[in-house]
């Protein structure tokens, strides 16, 4: 068994490591804010999941959609829109030998600017929040697929 | 060229391909599953997709959204929003050298469990089948993410 | 700190890098085409996106949806359920020591496949053009999930 350790002791690779789980956590944390709505306010997208179920044909009235439901819905796909970039370009980026001090600038304006846009989105704070909060994540990992091309496009 | 077998011969790595291959491939299967649903019961999104499209407006009335077929889509999402954050945290968490058993039960509980919320889904079964599922899944990519962050938090 | 470029070094790590980075940045671009429908549209799904909101309740008349935007989210979608496979499979492929000329091969089709999706989805044009174009995708990523699983199963 080969001994890993080495990729784990390279400081941007720890670092995206670092930053990588703290974002999908909080990605993660959407799917229980959506439970917590859809339970609080019953409003369910299945008929399995409402309340009285099989007692009756009146528990389809929660078969319905919600303001705040589909709030949380669409924060949650945005984040997956912008996360996936960034996991994968961010991965590569580690890998492709940044300066220490850049890489973490761009996690951490990454990490900073995503869970800033989940607060402007759920709040919700009044544009132009959300939408800067968009496009500093955006930039990020668009200066780092960049960097990535530049540097060492092999097609 | 440097030999990367290496990286596959660790054996936790090794299990962490597989069974994210499978998981994966099982994702890919909704989108069939989709197809499928949307093929036999003639229900589209898009006029182009319609059967008898061009040949007059009545192809119009495949345009429609069907309880199936938006239930396999729900499924769908929901496979991305727990399988996106088992990739990169499992992937970190893989390099980490944990305990190869530790490893493997993560593994084998998180891919048994999102087969089973599809399962849950589209039968569909009664609750709580597909709300266990989808917290032992959960549960799995919150401990390995809390694993990472307690041993190896570079920030 | 230990030097990672030795995987930098490898030709067909550094051709998956190239194409995965390329094919994200498009997924990227959905973002904006999005964004630009809804703006030279007048077509929001948020109160506070609004022009006029906050001067008068008419702002909410632009709360509504619209084909084109609807057009532009599924594409997008489409592409996070295709490209987060690749995005996997691909990462284990690249690591499982394949042929050089097939590994490229395979990112190649897949890109070239994507990029064709996305132009015939929001075109339109007529179909099969959309479903081959999934269908190449969906094909090289399983051919890769399948090199993986009867290579190196660790279950």
């Amino acid at each position: 068994m080969v001994d890993l350790t080495e990729l784990m002791e390279n400081e941007v690779f720890m670092a995206y490591a670092s930053y990588t789980t703290i974002i999908l956590s909080k990605m993660m944390f959407m799917s229980i804010a959506t439970a917590f709505y859809r339970l609080t306010r019953k409003v369910f997208a299945n008929p399995e999941d409402c309340p009285g179920f099989g007692k009756g044909e009146n528990a389809k009235k929660y078969l319905r959609t919600d303001d705040r439901v589909e709030r949380v819905r669409r924060a949650h796909l945005n984040d997956l829109e912008n996360i996936v970039p960034f996991l994968g370009i961010g991965l590569l980026y580690s890998l492709s030998g940044p300066d220490l001090s850049t890489a973490i600038l761009h996690f951490r304006l990454f990490v900073g600017a995503r869970i800033y846009h989940t607060i402007a989105y759920l709040t919700p704070l009044p544009q132009p929040n959300r939408a800067l909060a968009f496009f500093v994540g955006y930039g990020v990992t668009f200066s780092m697929a960049y960097r990535l091309l530049k540097s060492q496009l092999y097609l």
